[in-house]
């Protein structure tokens, strides 16, 4: 490992937000240095209790955020949050905004914010949040709090990084809960009605609860449900002892174990199919496939056979 | 070509709905007979007018859509909608009982709905839209009408196959708009203010037409933004009379061109990938991949070395 990686590693090791934020950035641009730093910090992490926040816009999960990350730094010194916004693909994004006014809240030395849009990350969002996670993990962060927002199919790639997922809702979504349920008994391995001051909370709580009969459980985990309002900081503490439930079930059942082992599979094999790409345009020459591709395009060919000719120049 | 798939290509081409859902499901699922059917409807594809409705939930997209496609009904003999729901990884999604609600109404011949959720398609509802779309179009469809929910990530990659389109909104979405205002300039190709009639669509109407002119241009295409009420069918002929100009510009600007070169790379590219995977796992064996995986996911060894080891003996 080249020297200066290393004195950046050791500086961000010892809490060094800037060092920190510049490890995050070799990694997530891929930079010089992104291959030593995963090496060197890969074996070491797998201790932070990483927990995803998720849920549809207007939930109130920002303000739930803040009062979880001031709860867990009363209970460790260094705690992070990764602000993932799959819904900017190319501007950054609206969270951004919110993340800056969060760190200036945050001046705490033990709380360092991390903000995700999916730009240059594209199609790999899911992969580029796992390897931050990762990261700040080995660098020795105590608790990692992924925020996603909404409720799609990047959202459920992105949470699959974490240990315990948490679903937050609010009464009087109306028809939109809809969108939400259909997976949420899948992903969910807590569910929040937040907001809970609000009419309708009952109403939405026996919802959720009715939803959770219906499915089929996927594990012996019934995921409970935890009533807050974020807004005063009601229902904090009980999310986070909800929390600690679901982790140490996670631990004992062996879903921890099926869970790291399935990223590590998305990990590999992705990176299996990046290399081998990369040998194959080296072996042809992407002249090759470019040719291909416009043939392609043109529909002068079709994509089977385009790639099986590329295949037999390799 | 096998006989089997000659004559159900030739049902389906003469407008037979359950031959076609027969065809769309052998490519869905990757059946026998997919490669067959690609191969042969490839060169085919390319005519139909294909548009992409998004838009954040409870903008009212299926009424519109309904509204659309009898419209089109009324311009040429066969209309297409593909409902697409990134959000249901796993059930099927509401927007199936919508469709299927949708398909009743539509008892017209001429009309074919299809719904896709996430479920068999991980990490490729996108290209298995593409293809659906593909397929519908070289059966002979006349217009594609591929309909989104969200505003995400999969979303943006679903209607990159699309020549044209438009994106929903409806006054009163507040703070929420501004998830969908940040990638807004970069996809959009017609913006719509659905439900126009509700207090607040000029300020919707003008918000957006502000942000368009903050952005920077990524062609000389300047979405036009339509108010529609589709409940009382407002709007529709001038959202299909915006949508036609759009395509012309298209055409005529070589922007319909580099758009599907940009599909046709994606699709090339993921197939490559697939194959060589394969290759990979005849070679060395499944078993390794597997093991390999296993000693990633307990931190044994990081992805890259991992990675490196697994094509050293391929």
């Amino acid at each position: 490992m080249a020297v200066a990686t290393g004195d950046l590693l050791a500086a961000a090791r010892a809490g060094d937000k800037r060092a920190i934020a510049r490890v995050l950035s070799i990694i997530e641009n891929d930079a010089p240095g992104a291959a030593d730093i995963l090496r060197e910090t890969y074996p070491q992490a797998g201790r932070a209790l990483v927990l995803g926040i998720t849920g549809p816009p207007g939930g109130g999960k920002s303000t739930l955020v803040s009062r979880l990350v001031a709860a867990y730094r009363e209970r460790a010194p260094r705690v992070a949050v990764v602000a993932v916004d799959p819904s900017s693909p190319f501007s950054g994004g609206a969270i951004l905004g919110d993340r800056i006014r969060m760190q200036d809240r945050f001046l705490d030395e033990g709380v360092f914010i991390r903000s995700m849009a999916s730009r240059g990350n594209m199609g790999g969002l899911a992969r580029a949040t796992a390897r931050v996670v990762g990261v700040l993990d080995a660098l020795g962060t105590d608790v990692v709090v992924v925020e996603t927002v909404g409720v799609g199919q990047e959202e459920v790639e992105v949470v699959r990084v974490v240990d315990t997922v948490a679903l937050v809702t609010v009464p009087g979504l109306g028809d939109d809960i809809q969108a939400i349920k259909a997976g949420v008994l899948e992903i969910a391995d807590v569910l929040v009605v937040n907001k809970a001051d609000r009419p309708g909370a009952d109403e939405t709580a026996r919802d959720l609860a009715q939803m959770l009969t219906l499915g089929q459980p996927r594990t012996s985990w019934k995921p409970p449900i935890v009533r807050t309002v974020a807004a005063k900081g009601d229902g904090i503490d009980e999310l986070i002892r909800a929390v600690d439930r679901h982790r140490e079930w996670a631990r004992e059942s062996g879903e921890r174990e099926r869970r790291r082992a399935d990223a590590a599979r998305v990990e590999v094999e992705a990176l299996l199919r990046e290399a081998l790409v990369r040998r194959l345009e080296q072996r042809v020459g992407s002249e090759r496939v470019r040719a291909a591709v416009a043939r392609v395009a043109a529909r002068a060919v079709d994509p089977y056979a385009a790639v099986e000719e590329l295949l037999e120049g390799a």
